[in-house]
């Protein structure tokens, strides 16, 4: 059996991501339709738009690396991440606090997102594929922003009447 | 029915990831005997030993919060990036890249970590639950410090053989 080389595991991360990305597309409406706060609303809404055009650079990256811009995997972390949020969503909770469940779950999805395009950027740029390096790259951003939104909505959303 | 209140989310969080750590701690001395170079080992052997304090200072905060320090939960997110690292630790590869692999995993944990923690010490604040915001804001600090030993680590154990 040939042994795995790292770019073997690179295409395979970028599989595992591609199956991630799809799952948060599915669960951001419902997530949106839950959510009270304007401001959460419409980061939910900006994140949509942006896991669309991460999913397009996941296919040019895959397709630069002589592979088909689609995946067969299922990403069990994601997996795992939605169904807490599933469970999140269907207790009874002041407006307030489903609103920062339902930050705190997003942060967890923007982590694993962070933690995955990291490593692929890290192995990229070992391997001299600067194309993906450069692509993902740019996701990696967009994800680190998202998530320090969240960070920030997360302390003003919670008014005195939840806290009590 | 009564309403979830913030309180009541954060004691749920805390049983999370204190099933998660729990997790963590079962997975750590399986992924330790796969790594090959001598720092990451000693990385996870580091990661281990402040888990088990990290573990200890869950059960503090819940008891500062009037419950008992045990956890009823199975955090399913935790369960889904361990089932993929099992998938991991079962390909043949060349260590260098296992171990590449390997500390893909580890970041993934420690990003589910810094999610979560952030998350409590937030809503700790907000509370006026300072004793449960500074224990676990020391665990924060230290899962952000093993992930960027991780960046580093991920940079300097693949040689140029691996990369081929």
């Amino acid at each position: 059996m040939a042994l795995k080389t790292l770019k073997d595991a690179l295409v395979e991360e970028l599989e595992d991501i591609l199956s991630a990305e799809q799952q948060i597309t599915a669960a951001l409406p419902l997530m949106m339709a839950k959510a009270t706060h304007p401001e959460l609303k419409a980061g939910f809404q900006l994140h949509l738009d942006q896991t669309k055009t991460q999913i397009s650079r996941l296919g040019q990256a895959l397709s630069a690396l002589g592979h088909p811009p689609e995946t067969s995997t299922t990403c069990e972390a994601m997996k795992g991440i939605i169904k807490e949020g599933q469970h999140i969503m269907s207790t009874q909770a002041d407006p307030d606090v489903m609103d920062a469940m339902l930050i705190a779950a997003a942060q967890k999805v923007e982590h694993y997102e962070i933690a995955s395009y990291g490593t692929v950027c890290t192995w990229a740029a070992l391997l001299g594929q600067n194309e993906v390096k450069e692509l993902l790259g740019q996701t990696l951003q967009e994800e680190k922003m998202t998530d320090e939104k969240l960070s920030t909505l997360a302390e003003s959303v919670i008014n005195a009447d939840a806290v009590a």
